[in-house]
């Protein structure tokens, strides 16, 4: 370990990643290799796969199957059945800000729909001059976008909100209900430009082609703004759990608000108050008021790697720590990382692209001296909102509310090198 | 059809971009609603998945079964064995820079070997001071970065090259040997700083441990420029058929150099003049000399909609030519599209993030008029690179040689929509 080529940048091991950039042997992972042995080594005792021939590639490949454990798990602190169910994903084993359609979270409040999509129509009517209905030919005519954008469910890492004790669980469990894409599809100011709103039109409630007909008001101005009919995620046709053939897409907003297998918008005057926003995603104040239409998913970050349950392979040592950050208003602007439970902070790098509404990824190189350590990050979006303690979100809302909870997370590391939940 | 608010720009019927946004009525790809019909559609005849409960999640989702035509198709004109096979991307079905792992498109010298990640090591080894090797649980200790990049094999569009008629083949078959993707892994100059490269080492022969051990001479200045070793692609571990556990990755240059199933890097002082770079991958010249080591995939535009064999829904009206441009140098400039044949060219719309050796979308609004049409795209990179006319490019190399075709593709459009590959 070549020590002195590093720079301490803050307390308790943190590194200026320019100095780590120009030091030699600062890692110390890998083995030595004599050159005798490299040379024998590579000459004979090769492996069975270098000495016989390979398989074919499928149609449409799938993971290795020594992959096989790294899966979308149920949420483990909720009554689940096969129609509410909800699904986390593994975003701890994810270093970029592109989900794999197949690990996407999910949830679904009535099952998953088997939509034949040359069945389905878009419907736009109510305040509109020229009610209109869409194929989904007729809508792959339209122009197209493709951001790339985070989704999170309103309830993401609820068990931090509401149990008095830090539970012990991995990141997929704790706040897997986020995970990021690129979309496709077609802007809706095209669509309701041509259906025409009528001068009293304010509000568009959008419907699910679902059982449990999934419904949301959604205020007519960001559907003039970002908002789009999403048909592709990452590159192919959605998913059937993400909404195949169609759904809402309005960037940085809760996760439910972008109603999946979208079938029909309703202009209207005013928001339906459906059961989906009058119920579950309503936020209960501390104060014992409602708050409604709490639709942006607030500035909010995570430490993925390393994460709750994990074990740190050597007690003490050189670790990359890295994690993803978010915010529903705009652009991630600074992430800082603390790893003696707050005391202090240091500015992590942010890899690009740093994108609006999107999971950015950040890091920073870390000595750890074997100690035990608290270690968490702190974002702060181009706006300025900045994520509050743990505390300080408590105090907003009621004891068993669980929505929008963004306060920073800690995990602790301990001697022996275990990660886990934890709140400082 | 509200042609006043339309702004032409160009001969054929292409649009201002910001002319269409202020445009109403512009595509009439929607069916008229009447109210009264709109009321009763929805109150009955539900469709069956509105009054029946869905099905569970997957942990591992699939693509919606009406999509399973979406898939790879193996290279149509080139005589395939279950060891040597071209796997071709549907990328005129993939709107955005991402292709889905399952569909990125895949060349294999001989099959796809499945590697056991625990008995899989890296080794570096030559005119280093600390020959050295990695398992993977040690490669993981290290930063990562995650850069989106295309990837494209030298022969991508082959058929152009050789063939003195215009095939009729989709954009798949002629040019689906490019797929883009959101990859995380080591940097190399870690690893080499680590192991400590000697003065006479200029080369680092790469070497990937399937049956046909593949290798490649790379220049150390690429290593220790943006070249990294590959472990994740769009969030998830490689796909076997993408190198799993591991592989090379050379941002910009020919796909067969980014060395797949890696297992050693020897640093040398000279190329090792492999089989695989002094066959099948060096350019003949038009005078019969060879160029070897022509590792950039140069400057190139595909238009993907609407591309080969597609046949367009109405033989005039509104439609959206958009496709993806990509440069293995750098940023992409500038697309222009053409509706003549080339005699005129308008600039296209480039869809952000525009990132440095990635895909990026373009797209053009257009009003056909419903006659034969010659449909074009030609992409300036940030250096000033332009994509050659097909005459051009043939007139540098042998008729026989197939790699690194980069001329500007066009497509007929006959008066019936039928679009078709043409050689302009």
């Amino acid at each position: 370990m070549n020590k002195k080529s590093l720079v301490s940048i803050g307390k308790g091991g943190l590194l200026d990643r320019r100095s780590f950039l120009l030091s030699g042997l600062a890692i110390t992972a890998a083995a030595p290799l004599s050159s005798l042995a490299s040379e024998k080594n590579i000459a004979s005792d090769l492996p069975i796969w270098m000495k016989t021939p390979g398989a074919s590639p499928s149609e449409y490949g799938q993971p290795a199957k020594y992959e096989n454990h790294i899966k979308r798990h149920k949420a483990p602190d909720t009554p689940q059945t096969q129609l509410f169910s909800v699904w986390h994903s593994p975003i701890e084993n994810q270093p970029g800000i592109i989900t794999p359609n197949g690990l996407h979270f999910t949830v679904n409040h009535n099952g998953v729909p088997n939509i034949d999509p040359a069945q389905h129509e878009l419907k736009i009517h109510g305040l509109v001059n020229n009610p209109i209905k869409f194929s989904m030919q007729s809508l792959l005519r339209y122009p197209m976008v493709s951001p790339i954008h985070f989704l999170e469910c309103a309830g993401n890492t609820a068990p931090n909100a509401v149990s008095l004790t830090a539970l012990d669980q991995s990141c997929q469990e704790l706040s897997g209900q986020v995970s990021g894409a690129q979309y496709s599809g077609v802007p809706l100011k095209y669509l309701l430009q041509e259906a025409g709103v009528t001068a009293g039109g304010k509000w568009v409630i959008a419907e699910g082609a679902d059982g449990g007909s999934h419904a949301r008001s959604i205020p007519l101005e960001k559907l003039m703004d970002d908002a789009f009919i999403a048909l592709y995620q990452n590159g192919e046709r959605l998913r059937p759990e993400q909404g195949y053939p169609m759904r809402l897409f309005v960037p940085g907003w809760e996760g439910n608000a972008n109603v999946k297998w979208l079938h029909r918008l309703e202009v209207t005057d005013q928001p339906a108050f459906t059961k989906d926003e009058s119920g579950l995603y309503s936020d209960i104040l501390s104060d014992g008021k409602i708050q409604r239409f709490s639709f942006h998913m607030d500035v909010k970050s995570v430490i993925t790697q390393p994460s709750g349950k994990m074990m740190l392979p050597e007690q003490k040592g050189f670790y990359e720590i890295a994690g993803l950050a978010w915010s529903g208003y705009g652009k991630i602007k600074m992430v800082e990382v603390s790893v003696d439970g707050g005391d202090s902070w240091v500015q992590a790098h942010l890899h690009g692209p740093v994108l609006s509404k999107a999971l950015t990824r950040f890091s920073i190189p870390w000595q750890w001296d074997g100690k035990e350590r608290v270690i968490m990050s702190r974002a702060t979006d181009e706006h300025g909102r900045v994520q509050p303690t743990r505390s300080v979100w408590r105090d907003k809302y009621a004891s068993y509310s669980f929505n929008h909870y963004n306060a920073i997370q800690a995990w602790s590391v301990s001697s022996s090198g275990r990660v886990e939940n934890y709140y400082a």
